[in-house]
């Protein structure tokens, strides 16, 4: 067999027209986002709980290797808000933080996210992914978001706190309310204010002086940089570290070092689940980034190779001191805005960061946690969306349940717990809903062959024929509810001859559903009724030829409605 | 509000016609399962692992509450063997064997089940036993049923053995083989295949002899009197309790005694899975057994005053030193054959029990164990039947993995992950199967309004028109594959200008799905190519209605494939 390597390793296909416009592009592109990263990366490192370093040791390892195994042309890899709101949730459940096996358990975490990301990608297993719904993200998100922004006010206010839910968070800030460090609070909020400033007030004011919307867009994302700058020089120049005022410290000037994760058996226990949600969480966000910028160029993106990249990305970053990444929102429409064409950007990316983690970091010693808060507060707060709320309300009650009790439970009892309550209801409410399908009886719309509802429709019916659709593939946890149906539609009206299955809603019909489907025909049969099936669809009659049902069936199977009731019709009413 | 009282209280509609006729049938009735449950209920205690006495009150307050609050008119409740089997899986685990903690437990399991029941039922919830589908209950009765009769080889060889899965009991019985009680095992091997023959062999014999079909079934069912008497009698005679031979002992001759449960957090907390499961595998088989007696005289179960009924009788066992207890198959098919025509019988059976418990007991004393060993066994393999395994292999690969897995795990890892095991298999192959739905693309066919597939019938198409069939609901799990499978239809064919969604099938569309919908809409009205859709369904039409959906689509939506086809095929190809 002979293997389609272009496919496993998208490189070989854009590597091969690479040209030099593609590099000028990719280059100035590359540029933008290394200066956006430098301070994205320290700050979801410091939300994670790691060293600084960690976080540009992730950005650059990992986005070399999705440039190599990725589909997404555009998509920057590394550190994200929830899924480093995710890896502090999971490591401080099994050791300290600030210990060096807080940060070996997160080289595991990434690993092991890793391997489960390479193995669904090998084996197809992308669809996994959909039963995350679209509502269920969305309040995932926005729960996430107002975490991560509780979490972080502990540094704009210079206290000790604690906590990975919203509960705990509020209550242990509450308690340390009183120890505020107040330079540490100026810093803080006039950084968050600034940055929310740059956000809602300079775009406009940019666009007022005629600049064009993508560079305000790009000149706007770098604005953390300029708060960045502004408050390490402030802290160094007025030697406000002396004050109490907690600063980054020294960093070690180094390219991402050679690690090995710890594989115990008792710590892969316990990290399975938190990286198996990591990695589905982490998955979706980035393939809904990738697909919405590859379709603004009618690109393609292959869910299951998307999965090989993103696990060998993982992969990286546990090699290499890094937690871990995901395809983050912000960086990759930063990168596309800035005109990268091909994945060349992000490896052009990865050596500006390392240049930076090799010469910039002495820089960054004053630099204050506060600020790196600041940042995450005010990017993860466009996150924050309750309009979902609003909108499933409106459509389907069961997509507000499920919306509802992803937020409240994640608010509440953490991501983990909060996730998996809104998939685990999400499937239950499905079931549920099939589990009663809705049961029509139709009949016929004068002077078509077609059969309609005969509640909502005027139609055409005869005493001695019952037609049912029933809009529901026929399967274990229905199959006794069409027997009660039809049972309780036949018993009590004595006219009625033939009971008509239209099938046409019909999928599947499973094992159990064959056993009540002999049942019905069977009691029909004892009440002198013939049961007749219609519209039956092709894969279903080839499933139902393998079985004794169509040779017991008392009634017979027509094409379609139409002739079984121009058929039926005409027979003697005996 | 007026409460129907003779809803919850079906004694109240059977009650008040009950006559004398009825009476001397439901006496005779009542004699003869009185005679059949004596030795069963010990066994059935024993295979719980509690004393014998416990199996006799498990059977006296629970049949007579039963009666009350249950709706079917021919249905037994006590100790039956898959929910004993159960209940010393669950018991086990926590407290040893023989203590008065385990017996305690006993009361809790039962109560707790009991309480489980209740809610259920009041809050009708007895849908949930939708979920185990026949081919999971099949294939667990029979798992079931193998390591029933493995862990009674113990009693028949006279040996010390454990477990509660096969691999387990087999393990143990090899390790004690050589400790063999010759007098039990010869005593133990004619019983079983005294009983077998019973069975096989004497029915037939009776049957020759001219005595009628239902009169041999019943003769047949009271075998184990037979051979409880003969060994008890041999035991006495020949002093065999000397010579190593285990004997039921001392019963105390007592009414069932007045017993509060224990209901400690830590015990709830260990005992609430295992009774959940016992609850819901309980229901399912009482309400088969029910639901075909009643079937043959025409009568109705209401599943939820079922549970009601089977809450009732197991919070009874709990307060009078039983144990779970459950509608039993054997018993009430007896009690339906021997002429039962109320529930009535139940409770003279009860009082038959009750005489036996004061009375009776100290003529058991010298009763072997191996012979109750030897009732349980015969009893069980009746229950194993691998014929499922054949008939789902041929029918649905999805039904034989989910009968399969449920047979195996059972066998290897014991009834509680097995049930699980099943249960969770089939539902996650049904929303496997769902999030790839079959997807037709459908033409006229000739002279009809109607439109099958493609690739199955000859029909007329359109070049510039594709009409698809989604033969499933469109909801989180697929929205993303019908967005792909749309695409890849329509990149690739410049003719193609209209698309319709033939919506026949798709009997709900969730938000997310929605959300897919619009996507697909908008990438179709960059290519140039209209979206449509016919023949959706009254309530889907609602929620879309709900939405802006609607006023957003670039095409229409039609009442039948038949308008919308003939519509768009006369339209300029533009």
């Amino acid at each position: 067999m002979k293997i389609d390597m272009t496919r496993y390793l998208p490189i070989l296909t854009w590597g091969r027209d690479y040209n030099r416009s593609a590099l000028s592009n990719d280059l100035v592109a590359a540029l933008i986002v290394t200066i956006m990263l430098i301070p994205q990366s320290l700050a979801y490192a410091l939300l994670a709980g790691l060293p600084p370093e960690a976080g540009l040791y992730a950005s650059i390892v990992p986005i070399i290797l999705y440039a190599v195994f990725g589909t997404s042309r555009a998509l920057a890899v590394g550190p994200v808000a929830v899924v480093s709101l995710m890896t502090a949730a999971a490591l401080s459940n099994i050791v300290e933080q600030g210990t060096m096996g807080y940060a070996l358990a997160a080289l595991s975490l990434a690993g092991l996210s890793g391997i489960i990301l390479l193995t669904m990608g090998l084996f197809r297993l992308g669809f996994v992914a959909n039963f995350l719904s679209h509502p269920v993200i969305a309040g995932f998100i926005t729960a996430s978001g107002i975490i991560i922004a509780a979490s972080q006010l502990k540094h704009i206010l210079g206290i000790d706190a604690h906590g990975h839910n919203l509960l705990e968070v509020v209550i242990s800030l509450t308690q340390h309310l009183s120890e505020i460090n107040w330079i540490t609070a100026i810093i803080g909020i006039l950084g968050t204010g600034f940055l929310f400033w740059v956000r809602k007030g300079l775009k406009p004011l940019l666009q007022r002086f005629g600049l064009s919307n993508g560079l305000t867009g790009v000149l706007v994302k770098t604005g953390p940089v300029a708060v960045v700058v502004a408050t390490t020089v402030a802290v160094w120049a007025f030697g406000l570290a002396d004050k109490g005022i907690k600063i980054v410290g020294e960093v070690p000037q180094s390219l991402p070092p050679f690690t090995l994760p710890s594989f115990s058996t008792e710590l892969l226990g316990q990290l399975l689940l938190p990286a198996f949600l990591i990695s589905i969480i982490g998955f979706v966000e980035s393939i809904s980034v990738a697909q919405t910028l590859a379709a603004k160029k009618r690109q393609r993106i292959d869910p299951n190779q998307e999965l090989i990249g993103l696990g060998a990305a993982n992969i990286g970053a546990s090699l290499t001191g890094g937690f871990p990444v995901t395809g983050g929102f912000s960086r990759s429409v930063v990168n596309f805005d800035a005109g990268a064409e091909t994945p060349a950007a992000g490896i052009f990316t990865a050596v500006g960061l390392a240049i930076a983690a090799l010469t910039l970091t002495p820089l960054i010693f004053f630099l204050p946690k506060a600020t790196l808060a600041a940042t995450i507060i005010v990017a993860v707060l466009s996150l924050v969306d309750f309009s979902i709320l609003k909108r499933s309300w409106n459509y389907s009650k069961a997509d507000f349940s499920a919306v509802l009790a992803t937020i409240v439970v994640t608010l509440t009892m953490g991501v983990e717990v909060g996730v998996s309550a809104g998939v685990g209801l999400s499937v239950l409410l499905h079931l549920y809903k099939s589990s009663k399908p809705h049961i029509a009886e139709v009949g016929q719309v004068p002077g078509t062959e077609h059969y309609r509802n005969i509640l909502r429709h005027d139609v055409i019916t005869t005493p001695q024929i019952v037609t049912l659709r029933v809009d529901e593939s026929l399967y274990f946890a229905n199959a006794r509810y069409l027997e009660d149906k039809i049972h309780n539609r036949v018993a009590g009206d004595k006219k009625i001859r033939h009971v008509i299955l239209l099938c046409s809603a019909i999928n599947e019909i499973d094992l159990s559903a064959l056993e009540s489907l002999e049942a019905i025909n069977e009691r029909l049969n004892e009440m002198n009724v013939k049961l007749h099936l219609s519209e039956v669809k092709g894969p279903v009659m080839d499933r139902l030829e393998r079985e004794h049902f169509l040779s017991q069936l008392s009634g017979q199977v027509f094409l379609s409605q139409f002739e079984a009731y121009e058929a039926l019709k005409v027979l003697p009413n005996a």
